[in-house]
């Protein structure tokens, strides 16, 4: 069995932000020179998101307001997390409605993608280096 | 290592609904001979989920109305996504709650299942022909 | 390729709580000798969830107060999944929202986490043993 890691950073210069980050992610594939197997894709921190939809800058738009509509940013004081002295319990939440994580099969060396899957990073406590750690197994 | 891949195809005939895919991917699990490792079941589409939970039509009735009020179809033009000419904007947020993929552990040559789980293709912009892909890796 | 399986228990005694199971996740993983692979940990039953999030009151308490707005409890009678006789359908829509499962990377024999990541079990219709499995698979 073969296995390949590698941590992708990101420095998003808002607190919310969505980033395509396809290209670094077949790049760690071709790398592990897996040709069949799975690759774990996910935030390493909690308040940010990997996620797969489409790059289409209205739905990303949308999926903004969407977010801020389920779980709003303000009032902070509005949430026990932030007396801790963060600002960013909400963002805790819109992780959790976007997921931590994607498991992709790899196929032939490749992303096993339908028409339109695209991975994206998605930032919802921004302004500050975060890590995506990327994890190939496979033969 | 073994590895085995397999495309379902569905066509639901509504806008929006929920098929019970299990038999189907056990079918694809004996046929991989796989007695231990992990299976990998994901939508195809960015517009369907692949999800596990019960199978009781009192509950997938509660999942549809639930899912409306979060993320409500009407009005199509209050999506900017729907401004491509799509109408499914909502589609790419009910599938984000349900989730696009699971992973489930197998063990003896089985879905490692409790008493209840059971896979679900859940479909948010149907009446057209979807894939879901099944990938079984392990020994 | 090595794998390991094992099932944990727990019985939660409020009708919702949360519970860092990350010491008995890495417990399992010590005892599987996997040194490279994923390892997957998910709730058996379908009312509750197993996520990755921050260890701190104040989050959990906001989570329990959002959760149970995007899901009220009550009016029991007003989801018809309850029509069979069970109260819990809003545990099945707390638990798509915080998700079934988790797939962690492992490398070089641990879990391999950013700095705040840690295991809970969720639960959303407790006062009895459920059981949380957990799949290691690598070399």
């Amino acid at each position: 069995m073969k296995s390949h890691r590698k941590e992708l950073w990101f420095n998003v210069p808002a607190r919310r932000g969505f980033v395509n980050i396809t290209p670094q992610v077949e790049e760690v594939l071709k790398e592990s020179g897996v040709r069949e197997g799975l690759i774990l894709v996910n935030a390493m921190h909690i308040t940010a998101s990997v996620f797969i939809n489409d790059d289409e800058p209205g739905l990303h738009n949308d999926y903004e307001l969407w977010l801020e509509r389920l779980a709003p940013h303000e009032p902070v004081a509005g949430y026990r997390h932030n007396d801790t002295g963060e600002d960013n319990a909400d963002a805790h939440m819109k992780r959790q409605v976007m997921g931590r994580e994607v498991v992709v099969a790899v196929t032939a060396g490749k992303l096993d993608f339908g028409p339109w899957e695209q991975i994206f990073y998605g930032e919802f406590d921004g302004r500050r280096r975060k890590r995506v750690l990327v994890k190939v197994i496979g033969a």
